[in-house]
């Protein structure tokens, strides 16, 4: 059966692009290769891909789709997807998404196409989670989990120096050592995690820095894990900020101000609720403990992200739960929650996780500790 | 100082893609968050990220661009990159690339600007690499020559079983605990491959199947490795073909023309060869050794792609070596040579490595020994 997705009476041309791969993925059943056309029309749908790729993916997609190779229909893999696709499709009216390639619309309109831009998404039924797609982010989010308890073990059990820096035995424990700590332990669950963060003091403050260098105790570390699985595609995603040693009193106010908020707005979730609320909910929260958002010399402080994002075949995907996403929330979404503050002075702390939301609250995908010290 | 760039009267607009996110790479001299708007003027460039991401690209980007984000010139992250450019750029015509969405051009338009589509890839010196590519490419073959090493001692290791299973011990030798072996190993060298090819027997005459289940004695085992530097952003590619135990005499004679063609290709290759003529050179060596190419049941046999493609910080990036590409190789070309033989009832053999091209021959980034049988 072919997933669901977005009817429209002109055949819908969608081509391979960061974008649209995951749409493509849920609409073939598989992963395609680098360059592949798919033309959907009212009845079933085609995948034009290379001759080298076809055999493997005829084994591999859904029903109700024809692999083709540019041969097949008296092109090559040289004349390009303009040829393949007028060589397929006798209606000169096409859909396609705001992704689209300028250059190939060009050349199509240049054929005598007309090309209508459709502004709905491909494939929305993405956005609920099927059983099997819950079962496979809650892999995923098992392995980011197994990957958090070893790399929080790994700083918990490090000597401290009297220079501060975190030590094993004679070596000092270095952001590097903690990230391969957690990518050894996610491919024995059958993922990769390009990204980690492991970042501590000011590194941290930057939502994004993945970290370097020497851990120091009496600072935040902020430990974030996306790992995807190399068998189904789907992602999992995990933060925790841990501090080994005594923290100082000023980040256990900021990180309880930050744990606080999550579980203010998890308590909030559930279908029906709006994402902006929930994001809300935590920024109100925070700044009511006297955590301010501002911008410091062009250098943003404070609550400065969203609250969090869709995960499965992407890591970020609809829905966004953030004060500009005045959507419902509904039953199957499975999103991150995951409020932060950062100062420069201090360091940042983020804590987040994956969830499902469901009719009545939510579940958590892979439930693990949170704790500031140790 | 900024990357040199194709020249183009108009400012060149850039928005991150599949496509454009490896120059845009090179252009700015640092891995881009997921959104980001690149605008180059006739003097410096702009570079357009969300508020979060802007303190760690300013500290990181090349000199000569000036990261911004939407609230600096007045508009919001919701607003979208139409609004950004036009609050950054004066003038009503812009460049942009094959790959720019078509979207964003059709809300440029109705704003009034007229968009020149440049044919010319916007960062063409990404083809000719620099002393410190040559040596991040360098690294990551390292890793994979490693893991490759790793593999098939594991392999030639193995004990066969009664059943031609390979065994470690009491458990069989299957795909995934190779791949397992070769994560490992990368992920020691600082690198993450995400689709590592450990193929035996039948599956192995599908050059892109990434194998699955035990491995067989006398079979053909395709071992394709191609990582990436989590540090730098940079691939490296190897493949090797083994049989544990002895080979069938086919096989052996198959191995032995796909090893003698890349031989006689590398041979060939130097700075103002064709690489179309490469390509022939191993064609022409497999054929005349009566290996045919062609379409049996409408399933593809023999050499059925092509014989090379450039490394750097795409896995396939030009120059592609192959029949369709009549391009003269230059000095500072890092590509692979790899050629194949796919037939159903044997299974594939593939001997790849990752070459800098020089005026007068070639370098081995990262020599491997080439041996079937093990």
């Amino acid at each position: 059966m072919l997933t669901k997705m977005n009817t429209c009476r002109k055949p819908l041309v969608l081509i391979q692009s960061s974008e649209t791969a995951a749409d493509l993925q849920k609409l073939c059943g598989t992963q395609l290769p680098e360059v592949a056309v798919f033309i959907k029309k009212s009845r079933g749908a085609t995948l034009i891909v290379s001759e080298m790729e076809s055999n493997r993916l005829r084994r591999s997609v859904n029903k109700n789709i024809t692999v083709i190779y540019p041969e097949n229909i008296g092109s090559g893999w040289k004349k390009g997807p303009a040829d393949w696709i007028q060589r397929t499709v006798t209606e000169k009216e096409l859909t396609v998404t705001p992704d689209f390639p300028l250059g190939l619309a060009e050349e199509l309109k240049t054929s005598g196409y007309k090309l209508i831009l459709s502004k709905k998404a491909p494939c929305p039924i993405r956005e609920i989670k099927t059983g099997d797609e819950i079962e496979a982010v809650r892999q995923s989010q098992r392995a980011a989990d197994a990957a958090m308890r070893k790399a929080i073990g790994q700083i918990a059990s490090a000597a401290i120096g009297r220079d501060q820096k975190l030590r094993m035995g004679k070596s000092i424990l270095t952001s590097e050592a903690v990230r391969a700590t957690i990518g050894h332990t996610l491919l024995d669950h059958d993922c990769i995690a390009a990204e980690t963060i492991v970042a501590c003091g000011p590194a941290s403050a930057d939502p994004h820095e993945r970290g370097e260098g020497p851990l120091l105790a009496g600072h935040p570390i902020v430990i974030d894990i996306f790992p995807r699985s190399g068998k189904t595609g789907y992602w999992g995603d995990i933060t925790r900020t841990v501090c080994r040693g005594p923290a100082p009193a000023e980040l256990k106010k900021q990180y309880n101000a930050v744990k606080a908020a999550q579980a203010a707005q998890l308590k909030a979730v559930k279908a029906g609720v709006w994402a902006d609320t929930i994001h809300k909910i935590g920024a109100d929260l925070m700044k009511s403990r006297g955590f301010k958002t501002e911008t410091v010399n062009d250098s943003p402080q404070g609550f400065i992200h969203g609250t969090g994002h869709g995960v499965g075949l992407e890591i970020h995907e609809a829905p966004r739960i953030s004060a500009a996403n005045h959507q419902k929330l509904r039953a199957g979404h499975i999103i991150t929650i995951e409020p932060g503050l950062y100062y420069p002075n201090i360091g940042g702390v983020r804590i987040e996780d994956t969830i499902l939301v469901t009719r009545d609250g939510y579940k958590m995908l892979a439930p693990c500790e949170k704790k500031l010290e140790v």
